[in-house]
């Protein structure tokens, strides 16, 4: 089976990652990156980017990656802990993203995700740590860990 | 000044807290209670409960009762960290959020957010951590920390 | 097999454990409670106890408290990680730490332990989640996760 | 003033540090390294490196560096969160440890600290939070945040 391209997955989003507006670069097994356009309904009343679209990104980048490098081997991926820490706000512009695995462990992978603004400052930074289980006939209602 | 009710709160949310649903119910200086309807938009790719929306409305709970809290000192109120850990996936209904303080000092407050399924089961727990910070000019372009 | 008591546990304390002085006072699947008198060993430079100290402490409660609970089933308990927000800081008397299980999962359990001083305030707290595996031949140089 | 080396620094470590045994190598505003020898004393019971280690170090590098940064301008620095991810256990040797800040703001600063084991396999990350604060008369009576 082919690996897909950025292009299909991005295709295939749906629910929450097309409400907010990810749009996948590339990943692999270790890297991956996406950006999001800042408009007004992703702000918090104070005009900055709401801090839950960061966490949102990094979420979905790792859980992503994660489940790409593990449905081989039939395995699927659950977000276990998201941790972010919010340095410098955002307002305008485009958030960047850029997911770096820390760790690949056979039922743990951790990854840190770095958002930076469009003069490539760094605005805030995600701990993901990312559980990989076998798959079964009903994942989505099993408690994830 | 009167103090806004929860009706006049939620009448004023605009941006992300209006894109996915926060419904507030009421909060003071040390609880703060909300919830949000479960639907497809958000949801992440396997039917579940996207992280990130948990990890918003944790922000929005603490962000928005310190900030209540402070305003009157002419202090505002800026998240420093997030950190979600998730328990138990939610498909359906409606996630219900309850943020209790558990510092309030004089330059950082600290809320845990609990959250639970229509069946009162906890799926997931948030650590917020608020700067307090005098109100200036320009907060919006100013760094966080 | 007898459960064993919070005596024998203590007696049989080593290592770092026995170097900062935990001293257990009881447990359960659900609960466990200990303490550690403040001296100038634990300190840090500014005469404060050194935020190591409570990360061991919880460290130590949530994967001893969940080791006891599954070593029946053949299982041990490894720490995934340790998240501290330090609220107040101890310089004498005793540290008194609770700790709280907030999900018992198949794979992860998370706890919450709280550490109060002698005037019962909140001085710090402590996110723990805990992989459960099962035991195997060699799982000391296992990778943890 | 001339700046304390590395050996002026570890000659006045004193409290928790000398008890765990923190040998500081260097450190800048913006990176710091240390490394601990592993002992008996430093295990939990299962004969693995304790993760109040890997926290205790983390705090120790991440508020040290920064406390010696802020000093001139008449401040102090306080750890107000630490959270560690543990990746693979140690059993012996030694630990080495790599800090580095990610934002360096007028009251947060915020470090990553890696650490390896001799054969320079990352085993555990710590993402620091420390509070810049101005220094005050008693400040190790005051709350920290």
């Amino acid at each position: 089976m082919a690996t897909p391209t950025a292009q299909q997955i991005n295709g295939a989003l749906r629910g929450f990652d097309v409400l907010y507006g990810l749009e996948l670069l590339d990943w692999s097994d270790t890297e991956a990156r996406a950006r999001v356009p800042v408009r007004e309904e992703l702000k918090q009343p104070a005009g900055l980017l709401h801090g839950g679209v960061y966490a949102a990104v990094a979420e979905s980048l790792a859980s992503l990656a994660t489940a790409l490098a593990v449905a081989a081997e039939g395995s699927t991926a659950l977000g276990l802990s998201n941790s972010t820490s919010f340095l410098r706000p955002i307002t305008e512009g485009v958030v960047h993203a850029y997911a770096t695995r820390l760790h690949g462990g056979r039922t743990t992978w951790v990854w840190d995700v770095r958002f930076c603004d469009d003069a490539d400052r760094l605005c805030a930074v995600t701990r993901m740590t990312i559980a990989v289980r076998p798959l079964r006939g009903e994942p989505a209602r099993a408690p994830v860990a």
